[in-house]
């Protein structure tokens, strides 16, 4: 039997979150080294050369970006299929991929995401107020006004479940680890997509191990999913003292 | 007959290069507005909500990001390919043209060409002289030596030519806009990559335009363009005062 797929990286990026989804939806088995990239050692940065998460590696090849590692799974593995069919519709999928793996991922990530979570929890600094309220009352609503122009009634983003979906809920993951939830009032297409995608398999066999990481200290957080089902690998890159960088993408 | 493909973007982008060459090789003909994004009105954003250049516009889709354009492009003319048949080589070209758009456009662009040529050329500011001595002396060679150790000796990245070798040249032709060269002594791989890729088909056809770009400024670029042969499109979105914006990706 060949080595199972390793995923490194940590059940809390949004990045990470997006291509155990496609491993999930896809039912390809594979173990997780649950880094958090701040605490990579060097042998982190000789896999992923610009110190992001998701790393994906099988016997024949290391990827360490979500995009490219979904678009291998889904040429692997093209059945459940993930990208639309029809060129155009496919074409789509992946624009709205990029524009929630960079315009979301700049503002639920770095402006929200990174204030009210990150920065207190790792790095022991004090929240941004105002940046946290720039980011609600401006940035995150000009986000809900375009997906609310793209999302449908009922349904998925571009025809069946896709990695347009995938891509655009998994920052409403984070979103909601920040406490934010989106107004139905004002934005209802986008308010039951996002209620729809988050209970969607994938996503909700993931939900318990995020659950687990957001109560448990980063330092005890290996210890804590080895007790809890969660498919572990046996050794873990993030030994050494924390190091700013790139979280994930 | 349908409208044909519409680019909007300037030639001296490396990401709308990387576009037009994919669309040289495969001889799709196409139209350019040839616009800089800081200059951009209101109808730009609506094209491309991230503000950046190049969009691609057909009778069927509107995309704006160079790696979702090139590889619709490939769905839709899949002859000659431009990303390798073999899944692994796939990804990996995948990978590389993410590690060219991600680290080289970071480096390249924004430490190296945007402070000696956008900096006082659109915005009339000075260089940061440091920035750029510290650019040339420890960013690029990082992404040198990692180059070094992916390319091959002769031929391309991934097989045949690929959108991993496009990706990555295209970061050279505004590297030598910026005077730099790569140092064949010291990475004598990229370096004749590097001369064999801006030597071939789609590159050669597109710098006497770029070069005429590099002659005029930016107010005149449009009437320089239309007695040039340079395949213009009727209208310009670029009319209002420039405005801070991302360049392109």
């Amino acid at each position: 039997m060949p080595d199972p797929v390793r995923i490194v990286g940590s059940y809390l990026s949004p990045y990470v979150r997006k291509v155990l989804v496609c491993l999930e939806q896809k039912r390809i088995a594979y173990e997780i080294d649950p880094i958090v990239p701040f605490f990579g050692d060097d042998r982190f940065t000789k896999l992923s050369p610009l110190r992001r998460i998701p790393v994906y590696q099988d016997e024949r090849v290391t990827l360490a970006d979500s995009s490219v590692i979904c678009q291998y799974l889904e040429d692997l593995h093209p059945d459940p299929p993930l990208y639309p069919r029809d060129v155009v519709e496919r074409a789509r999928a992946r624009w709205l991929e990029e524009v929630a793996d960079s315009w979301m991922g700049d503002v639920f990530i770095w402006r929200l995401f990174n204030e009210v979570a990150i920065k207190p929890r790792v790095w022991g600094e004090k929240t941004d107020a105002e940046l946290v309220e720039r980011t609600l009352a401006v940035d995150i609503p000009l986000i809900l006004d375009y997906l609310e122009g793209e999302l449908p009634l009922e349904g998925w983003a571009c025809g069946a479940f896709s990695i347009a979906d995938v891509s655009i809920a998994t920052f409403f993951r984070n979103a909601a680890f920040a406490r934010f939830r989106t107004d139905a009032t004002r934005w209802p297409r986008t308010a039951a997509f996002v209620e729809r995608a988050l209970a969607s398999e994938g996503f909700r066999r993931l939900a318990p191990y995020e659950d687990l990481m957001l109560r448990t200290p980063i330092a005890e957080q290996r210890a804590a999913l080895s007790g809890s089902g969660a498919p572990l690998t046996r050794e873990t890159l993030g030994t050494q003292a924390p190091r700013r960088g790139v979280l994930s993408v």
